[in-house]
């Protein structure tokens, strides 16, 4: 651990576009203290639909320029990069770097009671079959059934949340899922959770749905004490969180200042190419 | 021009991904003689939904490995890198570059009887307001009502082509364009047209409907002949069509395969950021 990335530092986070702000506003939530970088990938979004080698090259671009930014830790707020990079850039860089599907997977193998567990995600994330071999390794007997719903980022991005056709796609991913008796269901992709109450509806009271963005905030709250790493809030900051994209900041800015508690008043574009 | 861009060099295409197989295919058709080199952007597709300026980078990079083939001429065959980027890469570029907006423009002044126009696109492209500014240029007295459809291109790449929620999407989508008494409609996106039939069975048989794939072809086929540059075809290749992508090979082969009418046996990826 260098100097520079001590305990005042801030932690970096990132996503494919917007989906990580509910991650990032987690954090916010349950370390007050911390301040957050947080970059979306918006010029290359969405990684659901992309290959494990170009998840893995977007991701270490990414780390290349939060390291930039002095961060000492670092969380991979999408599910598709915790999946398919998290293993390739904690062997390449010296630095912590935390994902949310093991987060996730923890969280669904305590609430289980009956050992059935489904997870939904994008292509990308369900195709790794990440979740099921880290529920499995957590506990054998669990059962996993994975779907992937590639049509609920674009429904949430064109602000489809409301409309008939969500309730459509819904029932047409979810019906071989609701036929078991799964008893609990992780939302495996960032975007998901703001469908949450139409997935809720459609699946039932009985279910116990599992957002990983809380328990990552745990386990990152966990990571820097343990390390002695958390922040005492005692210098004074002009702006506690930072954010960047790689491109159309001014549409980022507008869905960020929905999703935060608190005002997003600049976002900048960085060429992330060149990292 | 260089003697190795003389008129047996290959035709370079491309597209944010499978949309511009479209346009190749009636290259294919129209021009048999000629070689193509596809590529298609797939590690950062979509670009409807990213600013001008990211689009501009994309195309520059394309053109850049295009020309390390050594192809003659270029066609942008997707409509909003054609939209957004055309002006901008004809400018910087010694080689002759078509998009698809203009020739899906004059054929719409062509077939309007009402002087009645509309346009279906991604969201950039329909920003750009380019189909309306060039359509006007070349008949002032024409109105044109354009719409952004984002969700037809994720409904059309996940398969969901005869759903009955794609119906749906088109009725929320097009209803705003069917109550108005336009005569004739441009598919502003090269994924639309495998939706043709049942925007047709939505919009009704008298309004007429621009696929720009077509006239895109037929303006190659005159600039080549313009330009003395059509290939006499007695060169022997090997194979007339290569294709490349920067993500996800093996997916793309397989679309591609579906969509042209001969065999496809290969799909080469290329680091396309390093251009």
């Amino acid at each position: 651990m260098s100097m520079e990335n001590g305990k005042n530092a801030p932690v970096g986070v990132f996503d494919s576009g917007v989906g990580g702000l509910t991650v990032a506003r987690e954090i916010s939530r349950q370390l007050p203290n911390e301040n957050i970088i947080y970059f979306g990938d918006t010029a290359r979004v969405p990684y659901g639909s992309k290959s494990q080698n170009t998840i893995i090259r977007f991701s270490e671009q990414i780390i290349r320029f939060l390291k930039t930014k002095q961060v000492k830790a670092i969380v991979i707020a999408c599910n598709t990069a915790s999946a398919l990079a998290l293993d390739a850039v904690r062997d390449e860089f010296d630095i912590p770097i935390l994902g949310v599907v093991i987060p996730g997977a923890r969280a669904a193998v305590e609430a289980t009671g009956n050992k059935k567990v489904g997870v939904v995600g994008t292509d990308a994330t369900v195709q790794s079959g990440m979740y099921t071999k880290i529920i499995q390794g957590m506990a054998p007997d669990i059962t996993v059934i994975e779907k992937a719903c590639p049509l609920f980022v674009p429904l949430v991005e064109e602000g489809f949340k409301e409309h008939q056709v969500t309730r459509e796609v819904i029932e047409y991913y979810l019906e071989p899922m609701r036929s078991t008796d799964i008893d609990t269901m992780i939302l495996g992709c960032t975007h998901y959770p703001l469908l949450r109450s139409k997935i809720r509806e459609y699946m039932g009271d009985k279910i116990q749905i599992v957002n990983p963005a809380y328990e990552t905030a745990m386990d990152l709250k966990k990571l820097l004490h343990e390390r002695d790493m958390e922040n005492d809030g005692k210098t004074v900051q002009h702006s506690r969180y930072a954010f960047y994209v790689s491109d159309a900041a001014e549409k980022f800015r507008k869905f960020a200042n929905t999703v935060m508690p608190f005002d997003v008043p600049t976002t900048n574009v960085v060429n992330i190419e060149e990292y």
